[in-house]
């Protein structure tokens, strides 16, 4: 079986060698930097290698992958430019390097090309195909929105978060992992499963990087943490932190979480304790962890034999297990 | 045959239900109001026509006519944001009423949108549509593009000028009347014709506009003239004067079209003048009547008895003669 290494090496050996015979070049160049400054290519290795479960071609599979990664890199695009972020895997933003109307642009014809790559799937599951591709779409762009309103909200739970991440983050893993099954000839029952599987691994790794960002192991990785919180993020931790907390320490998060007046140090430290007083690293791990075996269950599902499903049940875990 | 004002009712109507049954409301409501304050509904009215004219009942060509329709008016939505502009149909841009990252992300989900539209088509015809409708978003992004390189370019042609607008404006209403033709049942050579016919209906028209900016009849409509000129905008006018002008008459208009330091009424009346004594007028009323006669042949290529083809005709003439 494939394995997510070999994966991704052939979706960075295909974005390499991706020619996009158009022009202008002012409108494809930036569109040629977001997709070669790297990234993991975790949707399209895990469109491919859902695709090898169920088929020992992949061929079919590989235009596919590469609309879900174009996607989700225009996404990457209009996000940086509405959240003013200048890098972007440690290279300025395309807004940064360019300018924000070709930031706008490159990225509207990002999510057009996207869908040039989708057509390219076989004319009998075409209909389906795009039916999830656009509802998937329109999905993270929802979960956009939401995540740009609660910015302003005082009054957003855990549960709020979840189904936020949900459509931000996690429907395009499961959108990932079902085309690829689709592709690979999976039965409707099986494809729903694996979608099932990838929506509940997106929360579980969501809230493993909210963790990571506090808990994260700086001495072996060297990464720096509380970026979430020196960036006044609402993340799970949070969110829980504040559902959890008694008046006076809910008094001083709001006030901490509200403000970039303080010394960055001081402030993780602050909300550090908080967050180990009210117990909340062991409330997110248990709530990622339910979700990572509600994930697995529904892989279990899957009328695949265990054997072929090990490479992916090893990449997950893999992901799950990372501790940066 | 349906005329053109029954076409723009249907899809009035069906604009007026559209219920777009999704969340959070913050994305969806400058969806609504930009499709509701209004626009001539040509694009979609073309479809409704040319699928017309090849089959009796047009049901099926509704939904991609409002693909068309919102495709268009995200690509309204995002040049307002990089044009800088306050208005569209007098009202407010999104960008204005709600800020500039509401506009970016309502318009990525329009674009996201058109495609749920798309896929409504039945599945035999679905990947050519598609093809079709991917490729003239592509384009239609690409004369964007080109429209702000010129911006900045001081050695723009006429005949760049005509291959930017047919990109940014001729291919969508070719693309319409090549849809329409497509679920009407067309034949591969009709269906193609009906682009052709498009195509250059789309050059003629806009040259007709660039006309109708300088020398529309004020008296009349009471429209304002000259806004391009006030806007420093290169129509077709202004190039073709850069063209045939001699040193001296190229010198002052180069300087009048880079500058906004002037009295507007004062700067019309100058401009206006050099082109009078270029004949400029007469070379752009005969290049409009140029592509409007190509397309004319195209359309009487197609295999569709002529009186089919009146309630068509009679329109793009109506469009062609207006005077503002």
């Amino acid at each position: 079986m494939l394995s997510f290494e070999k994966a991704q090496e052939i979706i960075n050996r295909e974005i390499e060698s991706l020619v996009i015979n158009r022009e202008p070049v002012e409108l494809y160049k930036p569109v040629k930097y977001i997709l070669s400054i790297g990234g993991k290519r975790i949707r399209p290795a895990l469109v491919l290698m859902a695709c090898n479960l169920f088929s020992d071609t992949i061929t079919h599979a590989i235009k596919p992958a590469l609309a879900i990664e174009i996607f989700h890199n225009f996404t990457l695009l209009h996000d940086d430019i509405m959240d003013n972020s200048v890098l972007r895997r440690n290279r300025p933003t395309v807004h940064e390097k360019w300018n924000q109307n070709v930031a706008i642009l490159s990225g509207d014809v990002m999510s057009i090309l996207s869908y040039r790559f989708i057509g390219d799937c076989s004319a009998e599951i075409l209909p389906d195909i795009l039916d999830l591709f656009t509802t998937t779409a329109l999905e993270v762009c929802e979960g956009q929105q939401y995540d740009m309103n609660y910015e302003s909200r005082n009054d957003i739970t855990g549960d709020d978060y979840i189904k936020m991440i949900t459509l931000k983050t996690s429907v395009l893993i499961a959108a990932s992992l079902k085309l690829g099954a689709m592709i690979g000839g999976a039965s409707h029952t099986d494809s729903d499963f694996m979608y099932e599987f990838g929506k509940n691994l997106g929360i579980a790794f969501q809230i493993r990087d909210d963790l990571l960002d506090v808990y994260g192991n700086t001495e072996k990785f060297g990464k720096k943490i509380g970026t979430d919180i020196i960036a006044n993020k609402k993340t799970y931790l949070i969110l829980k932190a504040l559902e959890e907390a008694d008046d006076e320490s809910g008094k001083i998060l709001r006030k901490l979480i509200s403000t970039k007046n303080i010394d960055p140090e001081e402030k993780i430290t602050t909300i550090t304790g908080i967050l180990n007083r009210l117990g909340i690293r062991e409330i997110a791990e248990l709530e990622s962890k339910e979700y990572y075996n509600k994930a697995l269950r529904a892989f279990d599902l899957v009328t695949v034999n265990s054997k072929q499903k090990k490479s992916l049940k090893d990449f997950v875990k893999q992901l799950m297990e990372r501790e940066k």
